[in-house]
């Protein structure tokens, strides 16, 4: 693609050194990065774009924006299984864009390409008008023909998460100034939680062999167990169904003090996107072995339903009624 | 990564249909793609970004679009002697844009699926305040190890190109109305050339193990020539040089005319981007293999230069003298 002349230059100073480590990346001098997964796995491939004003506003670090962007594809990855090996990275800057950010930018790329073990491949340089667009494509290995799937799950299967549920759209909710009365600690731990996942990719890769099915949770849980339930069937030609019980979903200390406050925000909790843990499910007799993952893994790995045969997803809410949720997902983008 | 409500129809409904020839596509249903090379081959993986306003206006056919950016895209995978395998998509569309917009989109896609035999593996479609920001990253294979390179060109290398140059480069003039006094067929086939690039697949694959070096001329035949000759070096610890032909340089019809009107053009067809054809080097003793391949192809492949051992590139002139080139390369993007 012809390119500004700019462009090389950016790419030699910025770029370039990222590379460095992932010898199929070729320097980034040639037409194409050579990616080849290691003999006896698949490559998995996921990818995701975030605009300026849509996925993020432009004001925050760059560094944050670099590593939102890279982590939102390594919990793809980490849903699959998949150990990552490499990425693409396109970026649609405004001319004005200064060194200072772009360096900044990289520099969080850097650091979390040796936080998750994976190398920049190649990727596209270009000017834009308007906002910022950017894009990553990951790809990870996982052993032929073993990857987490979410169409799986068989009735009776236990409903798993990770971690604690909730955290980003509370904290998307305190960036809007729609929630008050935290501890400033709490709140930040929040807005921490919304601005950088933490893509569970020990924990995928263990799911392998263990799992039916497994997900993570991106546009909110009950969107993402209904796209399990879409994906995997019920005893009949319908989709699956799950139950779970709203008193069993796991919460930080923070998003406990904010339901204190406000019993009803346990509907953006279940409705909220944002958490980038992972929802899995397990055939009964295995839960001692999901049990010693947790403790081997040092994460909560809570057991929130159950997979049942059809009609759809059943929320018990924590007084023991049933729980209408208004809205099944999150909603920007 | 969250999605508006209306991403998931809107995917189902244009773009699912897409990804029905790729297994490893999973429907576009899961976290991500899978794609494994055959046996003994490597994955080429290239990605462009085209941004309206810059690489496009916008009021051209939706499904001209698509495929200018899977078939530079492609035009990359050439160049590495690769055969194309699947592609992810990363669309960010204004919110107003509607269904026909998109249909006439993805059906420019489906009809470059057939013609060059890739299949779409999955993607992402985001909404943004600005212009449409669109990205391709396209999966080839090729033999393990023999991917063309840029960077294997030989002192006493015959360079050559395919097709015709400098086509793309006045077909932008005539859009800007820099350029008049054609016949209106010429002027067409011109404006085809830089709206339509013609990726040379069949010629890359043909090219592994027989040519020294490769690229696909994108930024104009001088600085993608200039690419090849950064990488390969010289007999000594300089960069390589070259000695091409003003006169060898392979033209169409279309370009002879434009010529004969105004000889000063020469120059933006030798540094004009969006040829999209490839430049390749030969070592002398496979000539006959290379005329060979054109008879195949029924494609010209014409000798313009030699590789020198250092001293840049230098350009004889139709009249016999040194032609100095005012500028290497395209500058847009």
């Amino acid at each position: 693609m012809p390119g500004h002349l700019g462009e090389f230059e950016r790419i030699a100073r910025f770029f370039a050194p990222l590379a460095q480590g992932f010898p199929g990346a070729l320097g980034l001098t040639d037409d194409a990065a050579l990616i080849t997964p290691p003999p006896g796995r698949d490559l998995a491939v996921t990818t995701d774009t975030m605009v300026q004003g849509v996925h993020f506003m432009g004001d925050e670090p760059p560094g944050l924006i670099a590593a939102k962007l890279l982590r939102v594809n390594l919990s793809d990855l980490a849903a699959m299984g998949a150990a990552p090996l490499a990425y693409t990275l396109n970026i649609a800057l405004p001319a004005e864009t200064g060194d200072d950010w772009l360096r900044a930018f990289a520099d969080g790329l850097a650091a979390d390409q040796r936080a998750f073990d994976i190398g920049l491949a190649g990727g596209d340089s270009v000017s834009t008008p308007g906002p910022v667009c950017l894009t990553v494509t990951a790809m990870g290995s996982v052993e032929t023909g073993r990857a987490l799937r979410r169409g799986g799950a068989q009735t009776g299967d236990i409903i798993y998460v990770s971690g604690s549920i909730g955290d980003g759209a509370l904290g998307l909710r305190l960036l809007r100034g729609e929630l008050a009365g935290l501890a400033q600690e709490q709140a930040d731990e929040l807005i921490g939680r919304y601005r950088l996942p933490r893509p569970r990719i020990g924990l995928g890769a263990r799911l392998v062999g263990l799992a039916s099915a497994a997900i993570d949770i991106s546009d909110g849980l009950a969107a993402d167990l209904g796209h399990v339930l879409e994906c995997s069937g019920g005893g009949g030609a319908g989709p699956a169904g799950a139950e779970i019980e709203a008193a069993a979903v796991p919460l930080s200390d923070a998003a406990r003090a904010a339901l204190a406050g406000d019993a009803g925000l346990m509907e953006a909790i279940l409705t909220g996107g944002d958490d980038y843990e992972l929802l899995f499910t397990v055939a009964p007799g295995h839960a001692g072995r999901v049990a010693a993952l947790a403790t081997d893994l040092a994460m909560p790995l809570t057991p929130i339903g159950r997979m049942t045969a059809g009609g759809g997803l059943r929320v018990v809410g924590v007084d023991g009624g049933e729980m209408v949720l208004r809205r099944k997902g999150w909603t920007h983008g």
